[in-house]
């Protein structure tokens, strides 16, 4: 228990299993013998998207995943709606105008979730808009979009729905298929628990038919070349992947089929409620509308009277918990609680025990227990 | 010694130390414990590089460094002059024509070197032209360009000095303020011995200036964002790197260090004259001239009479040594032996050893350890 625990919104503690998974030695990255891992890790990262398209990995962090998504399937000029409600949203459309994309924004207040009617009337408004951006899970609010509810309103347009899953997969629901996602992205160091440096995505038929007339001014992240590449008998990808990274990948998508995806995602709602319980229990506030909460970070205000610097760094030089802060405008007023991945009472309790322990210290009126006492009744 | 060696233009064996080095937890990217071992692994590139300038990894291939590289100093419709000598000069143009800059190729035939007076006569030619591309070691030829000379003629003009040092650093002669580089960009699985899936970049101060009036397409690979992050203290990464990759890449190059930078280049020099003199044993042929030949990889002319699956599916499944094919237009008119990073007389033992039997039990006529014995009297 010497190690830092990490409750951050990625990247997560990865079980040891996965680790030593990237100790193997290192094989052609162009043989039939690393085909084969490739195959099954891009196999099981469509089981967990639930879709029947093909999985594509990209050695890269999920913003180059974002990247290779809305570059390889809108043309520089063409318009696409980007639903802002966080630093994760801004991203998309700033990604989007990097390429010259007419990324229009959707804005939508931080700590609340985009209603799916807004984007209906955007989209009626403006005919030519050829695809939106969505973030799952915005881990800089804490806050989870309504992404099935999304998906209703896309049926009926033909803007390709491009969804951002970094930091929701695995830990909350998601079903490309089901929902009719276009294009979705993920990362390997959130609720997939593998190290960070890997990203996956999917692309829908729609979606690779818009990429057939797109010029896209990405190499790397061209997704024609990873089509081409990936289609081979082996598979391969088309520049050298990490092959460490890629076995690390393929171990944690075991554990997460061992689990269950299911089992998984209801495990990371169960600690997700756990939390929202404990921050109250120990008169915290949350950040985000709790109705919107996430089921996989939990965004709260810092209480008053203490610094940032002061709260995150006991709970980490003192207690050995490591929670993020804020980003952008929210720094220093709001801390974030990871709840990704390996997650059960066991780290809540941890977690909640040195929040408690941390805020008595700082000299803030609080029962240093209350809050580890209600993770112990929210998993009784 | 039941594993598969790997002799290949990358990737390459990659030390245990190196490998344990990754099964270390993860931590936070974005703290002052990783910030220490970004600082030590950017310092020491740069000390590999030989530059007092900055340096920088990013979680990608070699290719996501050529991509950040010149697409961060030269603007779409301004002109580069790209020197395409094999596959990866070729791929240095199109991925600066893939950003819409106008690259000028300089045709170099496959098995030859650039003639540096050729590309003072295209500077002469054309004033407009912002940079010129350099691959340092055409990996898929088997051919070293003399970037020492080119540099040479470089510095009476205000064009970019760009240079991929991806297969070479470590093995090879690079002296990046020596030669007057202003952008090098390297990758880990080659020479350093690292795994592959990080790689590292530096730029000039003219680089830099160039630099703040380019208006990049790339947001994954815009080094305006890496630079921001890079000279934060602690200094970050401006999205979540691979932490166990630059665990193994900072390994790697403390065990570059330890051997002394001189000591492994001219250890890759002397493995690869043993190679060449063992090849000439064999009565096989060279793919490049010689006097040009790398440092790195041996490119050898198929022998007449056997196919390049036979071949080298028998050293490999046969024999455990891979090695690597044609590429393009040389597809299954060569193979290349890599000789990057780990290598010694044994693993060169063991090469020609595999080789040898091979081609004799294939029905060449040979003498099996004429390779062999040759690399002994090498290494005597």
């Amino acid at each position: 228990m010497d190690e830092i625990l990490l409750m951050l919104p990625g990247p997560t503690t990865v079980p040891k299993r996965v680790l030593e998974a990237m100790s193997q030695p290192i094989v052609n990255h162009r043989s039939a013998l690393f085909g084969d891992i490739l195959t099954k890790t891009n196999n099981l990262v469509s089981e967990v998207f639930k879709t029947e398209n093909k999985s594509y990995t990209i050695t890269g962090s999920g913003t180059a995943a974002m990247e290779a998504g809305i570059s390889s399937i809108v043309n520089p000029n063409e318009k696409v709606l980007s639903v802002v409600g966080g630093k994760f949203g801004e991203r998309f459309m700033k990604i989007a105008q990097s390429h010259n994309i007419d990324a229009k924004e959707l804005t939508v207040e931080w700590g609340t979730a985009v209603d799916p009617k807004d984007i209906k009337e955007a989209l009626d408004e403006d005919e030519d808009i050829k695809a939106i951006t969505v973030v799952h899970n915005e881990t800089s609010t804490g806050v989870a979009a309504p992404i099935k509810e999304i998906g209703k309103v896309m049926k009926n347009y033909d803007a390709l729905y491009v969804v951002d899953t970094v930091s929701s997969l695995g830990g909350d629901y998601v079903d490309v298929d089901g929902y009719g996602i276009d294009v979705c992205v993920t990362g390997s160091q959130k609720c997939l628990a593998a190290p960070p440096g890997m990203a996956a995505i999917t692309l829908s038929d729609d979606a690779w038919i818009a990429n057939e007339n797109v010029n896209s001014n990405s190499y790397y992240l061209d997704m024609k070349a990873y089509k081409k590449s990936g289609d081979k008998t082996p598979p391969e990808t088309p520049y050298t992947p990490s092959v460490s990274l890629t076995y690390a990948l393929y171990e944690a998508l075991k554990i997460v089929k061992e689990e269950g995806i299911e089992n998984r995602v209801e495990r990371h709602h169960k600690a997700a409620k756990a939390t929202v319980e404990a921050v109250k229990a120990l008169g915290l506030e949350l950040f985000p509308d709790e109705s919107v909460s996430s089921a996989t970070v939990t965004a709260v205000k810092m209480p008053e009277g203490i610094t940032d610097k002061e709260f995150r760094g006991t709970t980490r030089d003192k207690f050995g918990v490591e929670l993020a802060g804020g980003q952008d405008h929210l720094k220093g007023n709001v801390f974030r609680i990871g709840h990704m991945g390996v997650v059960s009472y066991k780290e809540l309790a941890i977690t909640f025990s040195a929040i408690g322990m941390t805020l008595k210290g700082l000299g803030i009126d609080v029962d240093s227990g209350a809050g580890v006492k209600s993770i112990t009744e929210s998993y009784l």
